[in-house]
């Protein structure tokens, strides 16, 4: 382009208004720095796919064309391929869940489901209700619909019933359009609901009328404790999002929403003009992923390692953070959750982080509403345990830093 | 799901205003009746992909997954592979288009591109013009942002430029989000704008102020006469759609989106909340295909395939049409669109055409505002020439008939 690159932009007043809502994700934004080997991530929740037998999965994808190319490389159903499916309905065994291929739709990643939730149920300022801090992915995807999304706070147990259920006697029957929530190992808090919970908020969202939306991407990677039943198999009604991204490859883009026969249908219908259909490329190379590779032995080692991970992580925050900083301690997942003093704004340290060579997800990206700001997403997933204590090192004097100035001021009896 | 499945809807009221003004597509809708082998369908564009390389793409999909599967089944950047976008870079210097990989965003095929669009330039009640008629996946993708969609008529030469000077007129400097147009082998026409209206149509959107999209699919199908350059080598503000999916595999949704800075910063943005990324591994396929395989050859291959189908359609339609009857004479692309007496409904004719074992696509799914009810678009790419004759003639009568019977009425001064 060169000399003829246009440097002022002649339709800046043409952009929909959806568009002046939109952030972008600090951690997207990131995703460049988390390439370079000179920087610590602790940003992304990019799953370690080193365990994964390539040579099985080459063959796979080599098969796929040959055996299957007329299928694999032509346009399919807007629903995704019924073998697919049916793959996707007997992994939901594992979790005490019965659906048909007929109650699923592939989706572009579990993200593209978030949009067609969004798509399908939201005008302008109507309510969505999701935990406090959020997936900021669903945040990005739901603000395109211009929704007032509301947070309930979470404890250690999960989103809070009682603060819920005020929310609900405020909002009154069919007062939000759903409720959307990540029950095991949440993105961010790494914090997992309890079954008495689950039991509460289907009680809630059946009484006042409300879609509940589960949001499972990490409910196979358990690596401590006892599971504890998805929403979906204690209800049918709820619409339920998985993922391959998490157990098997991000790169296939290859998720599966599961939804009442009615809302399905309009979900159908919006994925149409979404993208008429998802890739059976990637499709046919899932099923054989699960119908052909020893898939359950993979997760295991993926599990371990994340097992030993989380530990380094939360042994070099044990060692080497303040006692005025908090952390979440997850059973599973791939994130640790970690507040702050208030007076420290996590914005303002990732700055000072990527001088020392770590990154991580500031807590602002994770509410809708300013909130946040004391708060951090470390994900232990993508780095070895070396190198996480590595990263933890580095962060806490610059967290001291900040702490003694707030001490002086303290003493000083100005704060 | 057996007893339990929920047979009312208790949401009913609870989806977006949006989703009351969508339609399902005819043409998916009859996807399933195309893969029947006693149906002869006319209805989709489903590329013929039997030229295609078979071994060649597997032996791509397993390096792919050996040599870079790190990358191809992790997450990527939203904006797409740099090596894919310079791939596609490369290939537009066919066109005499100059872009860099920064100028370029990857999408999951075309239809993604015209979401992120309606997503990022409109607002309910809009207007967006296109040619009537268009491409019914660009109506429904656009329609879920509730947009007054204008369309502008056509004749031989494509978008009718005294008509859409009248409609700018009428709406004012800025009155329109975008001027949607496919100008080479129109979806559905088959008409290919000439280079003076091309000329045309940008000094109208530069004097009006108004973004223009081209949707470029069929630019490289042309099979007679010459070609034209496409908008965007002549004017570097055009936003152009590119895809794979007519010259290699659909099956792998990968597509391409340019536009000026400002414009892709925000359609990055929006991306971001859509799918995160596309699917990496597609794209280090299409890398591979475009690489490493002779897929010009395979390309003239295709060409020369759709040339004698067309070819056989055109002949069919001379001699099992009745002359009341019109349809267009393509130079390439994929689409014949066929013109009836305007007292025949093809919508109503489809239910007889399938009884005969004949799908083509009624024309007014091409139009937003009920209109086209006597066109239809048939598909001369799918099928071998021998089928598209038969189809032909078991149209025929069906045609036939409904003509009988209006000309009995002529007779009778009824009409």
């Amino acid at each position: 382009m060169g000399d003829s690159r246009i440097t002022f932009d002649r339709w800046s007043g043409t952009y929909a208004e959806r568009v002046d809502s939109m952030r972008s994700s600090a951690v997207r934004d990131l995703f460049a720095a988390a390439s370079r080997s000179d920087i610590i991530s602790l940003s992304g929740g990019m799953p370690d796919i080193s365990s994964l037998p390539l040579d099985a999965v080459a063959e796979a994808a080599a098969d796929t064309v040959r055996q299957e190319g007329t299928q694999a490389l032509q346009y399919g159903g807007t629903t995704g391929r019924v073998q697919t499916r049916e793959v996707c309905a007997r992994l939901l065994l594992d979790y005490d869940i019965h659906v048909t291929p007929e109650d699923i739709i592939i989706t572009t990643g579990a993200q593209q489901a978030l949009d067609l939730l969004g798509k399908t149920f939201c005008n302008p300022g109507d309510v969505i209700i999701t935990e406090g801090p959020t997936y900021l992915g669903a945040l990005q995807a739901f603000s395109a619909y211009e929704p007032d999304i509301h947070c309930i706070p979470m404890d250690d147990g999960g989103m809070r019933m009682d603060l819920l259920e005020e929310e609900l006697q405020q909002l009154g029957h069919g007062g939000a359009k759903f409720i959307y929530t990540i029950p095991n190992f949440q993105n961010p808090s790494g914090v997992t609901m309890t079954l008495e919970r689950r039991r509460r908020l289907l009680e809630l969202a059946d009484e006042y009328n409300i879609p509940v939306v589960e949001d499972n991407p990490y409910g196979r990677l358990r690596f401590a404790g006892e599971d504890v039943p998805p929403l979906r198999a204690l209800s049918d009604e709820v619409i339920y999002l998985g993922t391959v991204s998490k157990i098997f490859a991000p790169g296939l883009r290859c998720g599966c929403l599961i939804a009442p026969e009615h809302v399905l249908t309009k979900i159908n219908l919006v994925k149409q003009g979404s993208d008429l259909c998802g890739s059976a490329m990637n499709q046919v190379m899932v099923e054989h992923y699960f119908n052909d590779t020893p898939w359950r032995e993979t997760l295991e080692h993926s599990k371990q390692l994340y097992a030993e991970r989380c530990q380094a992580m939360l042994d070099a925050l044990e060692e080497f953070f303040p006692p005025e900083v908090i952390w979440t301690h997850p059973q599973g997942g791939l994130f640790i959750w970690i507040t702050v003093p208030e007076h420290i704004d996590t914005d303002e340290l990732l700055n000072v982080a990527l001088e020392q060579g770590v990154t991580f997800a500031p807590g602002s990206g994770f509410y809708p509403d300013g909130r946040g700001h004391d708060s951090m997403r470390v994900a232990f997933c993508f780095e070895e345990p070396e190198r996480l204590r590595e990263a933890v090192k580095r962060l806490a004097p610059v967290i001291e830093e900040r702490l003694e100035l707030y001490r002086a001021f303290v003493d000083a009896g100005v704060m």
